[in-house]
């Protein structure tokens, strides 16, 4: 951590920063610019909170040197975190790709997408149960019933379920009954309900928020592995800006740059981040030569009559096309699913 | 509703589309341009999903011609919303000042600052108790304590208290000892948060995303409402931009397009939106100017040592030299306190 | 200027960088952090280009301390610059209102509205000859023929001219026929028009890119300044952010922002921020409340029948208003026009 | 062309807008909604200005139909456009990879550069002579002797040079020596300078604003069409949004987009868009995926001593690896260079 001074500090002012960075057992490092004053801070910064330097009279800016996420840190833990969900693997060289509906809608749907998914190569069924839908007028999902029914394809099919949790209430019952629970885009940031998830042991998919930086996004999944849960699978699935052609643009850079970052696996869900079926088939190979770890694609049997976003679904056809080839791809970067 | 047909849309195409439509009851009204045939929906559009329209075969795109929002729009309710919390007024010329600062931290603090602000014209007093942080290891608040504190606090002064709610679990606790409710940014779309506090009758303040359009800002208003809860005041604290140099850019624009769309209440928090003291005072003044119906301010008897936030907050005797420009600036648009 | 270096960076990374800075005639000032190591540079850093240092082996990030801009620096000159053009004068407590038509379409239009605005209280002529356009099949001014016409205006109120300059071949009539060069928002970086209108003694009104950091923007005003021509004047037009219900984001935050970098006088354009007539009045006193220097207007005598951003135009009686009101916002701030 | 009528536009306001729109030559088409009277326009709508209906009285929103651009339009050319320069092919199949270093430098760094890039399987120079830079105090390019050089490169290797212009000063020698001008991102919207290389016939690559929407970009793409030249080529090298980890966020959905919507070639930049080294192999691995058609690709000789973007540019042996691994990942797609 570094304190830039204000051109004209005192030195008392000077004097009460240095005072209370040792105050908390620090060391400092003190620097004269042509115009500014520099005070650099030696030890552990992250016991200091730099807002609360800022605040200080004299200073100017306080610029962090050392990313302020730990556990989630390539630095800390330089080997690839890889999660294994009853033996479909997300991460060191296996692709997880999950597949499914928007909405859970009855029992032969979801079992039919879910065989159509598994013949095609995907090892996670995804669906959703509970559905944040921007209108309260839209179908808000079947809740429970739509956990029911995903069980009943996890059963027919062995594949294990990815579905998305949105309110603390739900909490036990997701722990008893689903694989990998999800917390979408819009509650990244609900940080009560990631240090209550931070304290079971389910394989947590983290999206990334629509503004999101890829800073806040770590430090969403630090709140998680905070709580004593390192088992977190991040998701990028479009961010907002102003090109409004597609529904939202996918950061593909977002997969090196994690690498780089952090150790977790990081999939793409690039039926969210484009809203159209068209675009679905580049991004997903595109995502794949990139170093992602995995896909999340919406498959439906009926995307004409999907209760929700049958526009950027894929229909089981589709789907198979698209993972003969997103496997050709897979190859060349020696990772299988 | 219009739906626009691709160029080469057949017969049948189209004649499903109308089935679609009329099938719910609605009228169609057809027109047929250089490249593209047009289709109009003719009634109340607000029964049918426009996405499931848009995956029909044939569709180009569909275009809205209705806001999606009902309750908070104002063509259907012409007069403004008017909230009076035990005697302090937000909306109808009124102005709602709510000061205080970002945590609450102790009585003695709490009780000094609530004292000065109401001397210097606040008729609100908004502390934090739960605090919402990026970081996991920063401060979280005083939670149930920090609620204690803020009832004391408005037992010295009889200012109502708006405090941030980020959890359902708390509903009823916040129902009980608070009086403005407070919906942050990052729980704009925690829809089910929404839903509970829209079953409750508690004034609430609902904050702007980060990224939020205004049109999801007021279905989010919307979730309220359609609950059964009508007493929504809206609060502008900035957006996310590519500008770093301000914390976020305070979209002061929104005030306008809000009296315009809605019918509901709005102020501004100039202190998150900049995120430093020197650009409070400023927005602030041009807020009200903008139409604004009043403003959420940090204040803080000892910003150095703050808990949170203290490089955005204002002094007490700041404060002050504020309130005597804010009450200048309130008389030329005939406003008041 | 402060350099972190890799975790593992070793003793000769460091080295290299400690002899390139010092190769350039400054001083360096090492110190080892927890992780990192860092390298403060002392002395006249703009000597320096950051990228040159971000490129040697062992180095992770640089980290610039001081501004790059030296004469738009506030540090440099700290009293306000000043723009006096023929008796209006833009700064020091004086507002440059600059109000007239998008396009200029005929003589008759532009003297109307001349005389129109000057009777109201605007002391300079805005007016587009040569326009940008989005579209190749749009009307593109009337070109030379414009410029005429806005010399007969002038003539017939003795408002000096405020108009666009799009290409450098044009720039020698423009010195002979125009009063305030004004620079598009389009043409921010449009590096070669910037050296050549440095080196002309004409003030310059600087329009902020659509997606330009205040930084890149005070930059821009840098390569007038390092030519010679000292006369800027700094007008925000709103950026583009993800909100489309208007046409571009207002950022008034800008104003106290640039106040407190910089010299130059700031005004604001809320015509083509918001690209609707409506909210130009509350956004215009908003700007003056926030320490605008001036405001640019345009007013259009038929609005209904205007070649070009008919919808943004105020009649010249609404202008008359809105002066009205922006005469009393200004005398609470103590300016006058 | 649909205009959406205000709720309480009168009948005399209906039938002025129907009167406009008829004197046009063009035909209406009405009908009444619930709420909204709408009125279609049925014909050659590109001849009405949407602006122009917008400002009649009780008009409330106009929506387009139809994309503004025509001969950018692939609904007017199906087939794709194929960019031969010397037997080096952009689009069809063929990949056009350009090389080369941000800036030429010298007579030696630019053809030992040239050798190794061809040996590798580049089929283009890149190389910059005249340079945009943020500030006036950085290095802005050999200019004219860059010019000189580059031709030397091109007599050694036999690759065709693309290099950026700047200035309508400099047209004609371009013209006369260059192969492929480049109009970079910041003079996306320079008009002026497209209308002028749209009397030309040499192939232009015309680079995203950095906040461009696709739409713009095809528009500035129509105004160079207008004039007659439709060698066109098109280069994403990221947008600019809130994330700041990289320099811009790399838009690959762009290139689907524009498949769909334009019949010109598309490629990509990843060294501009990233702004770092170890970015640019995933991201053109994934371009290529994702259907471009060719690549732009930083390369120098000695990253560390580049007179600028250093941190970006791949070492010959470095962009080696990366062409084995593109001609890989091409095959697969069915596409050469």
């Amino acid at each position: 951590m570094i304190i830039i001074m204000k051109p004209k500090a005192s030195d008392e002012e000077i004097g009460k920063v240095k005072a209370v960075i040792e105050g908390k057992g620090l060391e400092t490092n003190l620097s004269r610019g042509a115009t500014y004053y520099i005070i650099g801070v030696v030890g552990d910064t992250s016991i200091i909170d730099p807002k609360k330097l800022q605040v200080l009279k004299g200073v100017d800016r306080v610029m962090k040197v050392q990313e302020p996420f730990k556990k989630a840190n390539r630095l800390f833990q330089p080997e690839d975190t890889v999660i294994n969900v009853q033996g479909s693997i997300v991460g060191g060289g296996k692709l997880g790709i999950m597949a499914g509906p928007c909405s859970v809608e009855s029992e032969e749907q979801i079992v039919e997408v879910a065989k159509r998914i598994k013949a095609a190569g995907a090892n996670f069924l995804r669906g959703g149960a509970f559905k944040p839908r921007t209108s309260p007028y839209s179908f808000q999902g079947l809740e429970l019933e739509g956990l029911k029914l995903l069980k009943i394809a996890k059963q027919e099919t062995g594949l294990p379920i990815v579905t998305e949790l949105m309110s603390t209430d739900y909490i036990d019952t997701f722990v008893d009954e689903v694989d990998v629970i999800q917390i979408g885009a819009r509650n990244m940031q609900n940080f009560d309900l990631l240090k209550q998830i931070g304290k079971t042991n389910k394989p947590i998919l983290l999206k990334r928020g629509l503004s999101a930086t890829i800073e806040e996004w770590l430090m969403s999944a630090e709140y998680i592995m905070a709580g004593g849960n390192s088992n977190v699978i991040l998701c990028e699935r479009g961010i907002r800006t102003f090109e409004t052609i597609t529904r939202n643009t996918l950061d593909l850079q977002a997969i090196p740059v994690i690498k780089k970052l952090s150790h977790l696996p990081i999939i793409i869900d690039p039926s969210h981040a484009g809203g159209e079926a068209y675009l679905v088939e580049p991004m997903a190979k595109a995502a794949i030569m990139a170093g992602a770890d995995g896909l999340m694609i919406e498959v439906h049997n009926d995307p004409e009559n999907a209760l929700s976003d049958g526009q950027q679904s894929l229909t089981p056809d589709q789907f198979d096309g698209l993972m003969t080839k997103v496997k050709a791809v897979a190859k060349i970067e020696d990772k299988e699913i």
